[in-house]
C-alpha cells in the first residue's frame, strides 16, 4: 500500500524533532501501522532552514495554504502554535476534508468546539495527543485507557518551566526572579515566558483534560488561573517544614453542583509521588471511582518527546481515516451529542484547604484573635506553626493551615484578619490538596 | 441503538467487579461508547452465588459453553484464569465469531500466539488489557501511545504481592516468612501464593508487554524467572545502605544480539520514582527512544481496577466490532505478518550490575584476592561496603557493587571466589539495574 500522505506545517522544535523520528523509526512505525507514513512536503516561512533540516529530501513551501490545500495531502500537522493563523489553516484543513493532527493546546482549549464541530460535519479526525504533557500517552490514557470509570479529579504537573522554576526554588533556596533568569539561559524558560509562568499553558492543558474527563465543551475562559511569580522562597520553605512540596497543579474536580477548573500554587504531602516530580518532568495524576488513582509520568516537552505523541496520532489516523466516524473515539471522549451543560464554579465557590502565613506582632492574644476569626467563619485549623520571634524583632510568622473549606469563606476569613491592628501585613494564602 | 451483549464467564473478585461498575457507570460509559453494554448472561460454577451478586437481573448458567455459543452473545468475558478450561473457552467463543475479553495474563503468555492466530483468522478481537498491570492502561500505552518509539526497555513493578512483601520487609526489617504469613493475613497474598512470590506471574504480564514493545511472538518458555523467597532482610538493609531499594522488576530489554527478557529481585537507586512505589502498587518504566522514559503507575490488581480495563476493552471492542480487521490495532501492537524473530537471550548472555555479598574472615589479603579474580575476569567494581566485624568474631561481610558485565562472567568469578579458603559461605548475588 502507498503510505499515507502528510503536511508539516512548521518545522521547529516539535516540527523537526517530527521528522527525524519518522524517518528514523520508518520501519519500526509501518510495521505497527500496517502502512508507511511520509512527509511529502513541508510548509514555513523559513524555507531555507526547512530545506536544510530536510536534506532536500522533501518538497517545502512558503505558504501553508498550498499544503492545506493539496489533494494529495491526507493528513495535515499543525504545529505552528497559536491561535491566528493556526486557526485559519487549520479549519481550512477540515474543510478540505483533510484529518489534523495538532499540539497546539491554546488553539484547542480557546476555539476547540468551533474545530470539533467542524471536523464532525466533515467526517474528519482532530487528533490532539501532543497538546497535553508532551510525550506522556495522558489523552489516550483519559480518553480510552479509563472509560468504565466516573472520573473524579485530575491534578497535574503539565508544564515544565514552572516546574524547573519550583524544584530549583526548593533545592536551592533561592528567588523566582533568580531562577527564571536561570531557567532562560539554560533554555527551560523561553525569552518571554508570561503564558508558562503565569500559569495560561497549564491552563489550557487542563481544560482540555477537564472536558475530556467529564464530557462537556471546552471552556478555558472559566478557568482560574493563577501562576509562581509571586510565590516566595520562604512560603516554599514553611511548607517543607510541614510535609509538603509546592507544585503548580492543572486541577479539575467533580463536585455536585459543577466542576472546579483551575491552575494555581498547590501545597501537596512530599510523600505523594507526584509531589517527587521534580525539574522539568510532567506527571498526572488522575482519580476515576473504579481504578482508584493512576499516575502518568514523562517529559512533557521537547523536540522529540513531543513529536512521540504527534507521530502516535499520525498512527491512530492511518489505522482509521477510512472507518465510519462511528468506529473513531469521540474527539471530548464522550459523543458529541451527549455532552454535559455542567457549570464550571467560579473561584469563589472552590473547596480547598489552605495555607495562611501571618506577619504579626509579638504580643500577647494575637493568636487568639486569629483563631476566633476563623471558627466564627466555620474555619477549622489543621496544624499550625509559629516561628520564635528573632532577638530584638517584636514580630514573627505564624503558618495555619486549615481543613476543607469554600474559598469564600477562607477569603472573608482573611479580611478581617488583616484589619486586626496585630496583623503587620497581607496574609499569603496558598491552596493545598491531599490528592487521596 | 441495542445494547451490544457480553456474556461473563466467571463471577469471582474481578466479575463482580466489572458486573458492579458497568452496572453503576451504565450511563457514564454509554455515553463514551455511543451505545450501551449489557452483561445478558453469567456463567459460574456456584451458580447460587452469581444470582446473588447480580441480585437476580441477569440470567445465570453453571455451563459456560453454553455462553459460548449462544448466538445473542457479542462479547465473551473470560475471567475464569488458568490455562486449562479458560484456552478451550476461548477458543470456541472465537471460533462462534465472538470477541474475547479476558485478564488471563497465564493464558495469553503461554498460548497467546495460538489464540491470536485463531482471533485473526475469524476477524475477532481478543483484548486484554486487564491481563497485565490491572487498572494501569499499560498495554494501549504501549501498543497505541508509543507507536512512534523505538523501544528499549520495559521494568515493571507488576505484581503487588511482592511489592508489599518487599515494602514490609524494609519498613519492618522483618524476614520473608514472617511478612508472607502477614501479607496472607490482611488478603495481599492468596493461600497457594506460589506464582506470585516465585515470579511466575509477574513474567506472564513481563512476557506479554515485551512481545508488544518488540513485536514478537510471546515466548514465555524463554523468560527466566527468579522471586524473592530467598531474599533475606540483610540484603536489603545493605541495599539501602548503598542508596538502592531491592524491587522485584519484569525486565525486558532490546540488545544488539537479542531481547533480555527476565523476572527477579533488583536493586534500583533509591532516587528512582518507580523505587518509591510502596505496598501493593504497580508501575512500569518504559523508555523509548524518541519519548524517552514514562511512567505509569496504579493499582494493579484488586475488583474494580481490575474491572476498569476490563470495562475499557468492551468499550473498544464496542466501538470496533464491526470495523474493518485493518481498523483495529493489532494484538501485539505490529502487524501479525511483521512481527520478528528476533531471539530471547539465555540469562547467561544478560547484561546487568551486580550486588555480591561475600562472608569472609576478617584475615590479611582477602580482599586482594577477591579483586583480583574480578579484575581477572574484566569486571570493575563501582563500589564497595565492608562491614566492621562483631567484637571477637573474626568473619564478616563484604559488598560489592559491580560495573556492567554479563551474567556468565559473573558466575564464573563467583565460583572462582567460593573457592577461596577465606570465603566462608556460598556469595550473595543480585542484579542491580540504574534504569535511566
Amino acid at each position: 500500500m502507498n503510505p499515507i500522505k502528510v503536511g508539516l506545517l512548521g518545522i521547529g522544535t516539535v516540527g523537526s524533532g517530527t521528522y527525524n523520528v519518522l524517518k528514523r523509526n520508518q520501519e519500526e512505525i509501518r510495521r505497527r501501522a500496517g502502512r508507511g507514513i511520509e512527509i511529502a512536503v513541508v510548509a514555513d516561512l523559513n524555507t531555507e532552514l526547512a530545506r536544510e533540516l530536510t536534506g532536500g529530501e522533501v518538497e517545502v513551501v512558503a505558504d501553508a495554504n498550498e499544503v492545506v490545500n493539496r489533494p494529495d495531502i491526507d493528513i495535515v500537522v499543525e504545529l505552528i502554535g497559536g491561535y491566528g493563523v493556526a486557526r485559519e489553516l487549520v479549519l481550512k484543513a477540515i474543510r478540505n476534508g483533510k484529518h489534523v493532527v495538532t499540539a497546539n493546546k491554546a488553539l484547542l482549549a480557546v476555539y476547540g468546539n468551533e474545530i470539533f464541530e467542524a471536523a464532525r460535519e466533515k467526517g474528519v479526525i482532530v487528533a490532539f495527543e501532543a497538546a497535553v504533557a508532551g510525550g506522556i500517552p495522558i489523552i489516550k490514557a483519559l480518553r480510552e485507557g479509563l472509560t468504565a470509570n466516573r472520573i473524579q479529579w485530575i491534578a497535574g504537573i503539565i508544564n515544565g518551566t514552572t516546574n524547573f522554576i519550583l524544584s530549583e526554588m526548593r533545592d536551592k533556596g533561592l528567588d523566582f526572579d533568580t531562577v527564571l533568569k536561570e531557567a532562560q539561559r539554560l533554555g527551560y524558560a523561553e525569552a518571554d515566558p508570561t503564558f508558562d509562568i503565569e500559569g495560561v499553558d497549564a491552563a489550557h492543558k487542563v481544560t482540555l483534560m477537564s472536558s475530556i474527563a467529564f464530557g462537556m465543551p471546552v471552556q478555558f475562559d472559566k478557568a482560574h488561573v493563577e501562576g509562581i511569580t509571586r510565590l516566595s522562597a520562604v512560603d516554599i520553605k514553611y511548607a517543607e517544614e510541614l510535609g509538603y512540596r509546592i507544585k503548580l497543579l492543572g486541577l479539575t474536580r467533580r463536585r455536585e453542583d459543577g466542576i472546579e477548573l483551575r491552575v494555581h500554587p498547590t501545597l501537596v504531602p512530599a510523600s505523594r509521588l507526584i509531589a517527587n516530580v521534580e525539574g522539568a518532568m510532567n506527571a498526572v495524576l488522575v482519580q476515576g471511582d473504579a481504578v482508584g488513582a493512576t499516575l502518568y509520568y514523562g517529559k512533557g516537552a521537547g523536540a522529540e518527546p513531543t513529536a512521540s505523541a504527534v507521530i502516535a496520532d499520525l498512527v491512530d489516523v492511518t489505522r482509521l481515516h477510512t472507518a465510519d466516524p462511528e468506529h473513531r473515539v469521540p474527539h471530548l471522549a464522550f459523543q458529541p451529542d451527549e455532552l454535559s451543560s455542567v457549570p464550571v464554579l467560579p473561584i469563589d465557590e472552590v473547596t480547598s484547604s489552605y495555607y495562611l502565613r501571618m506577619r504579626v506582632s509579638d504580643e500577647t492574644g494575637v493568636l487568639a484573635d486569629i483563631t476566633r476569626i476563623l471558627a466564627d467563619a466555620g474555619i477549622s485549623i489543621d496544624a499550625m506553626l509559629q516561628k520564635e520571634s528573632r532577638e530584638g524583632e517584636p514580630q514573627t510568622d505564624i503558618i495555619m493551615l486549615s481543613h476543607l473549606c469554600r474559598e469564600k469563606q477562607v477569603n472573608a476569613a482573611i479580611t478581617k484578619i488583616e484589619a486586626l491592628p496585630t496583623v503587620l501585613s497581607a496574609v499569603t494564602r496558598l491552596r493545598m490538596e491531599e490528592l487521596n
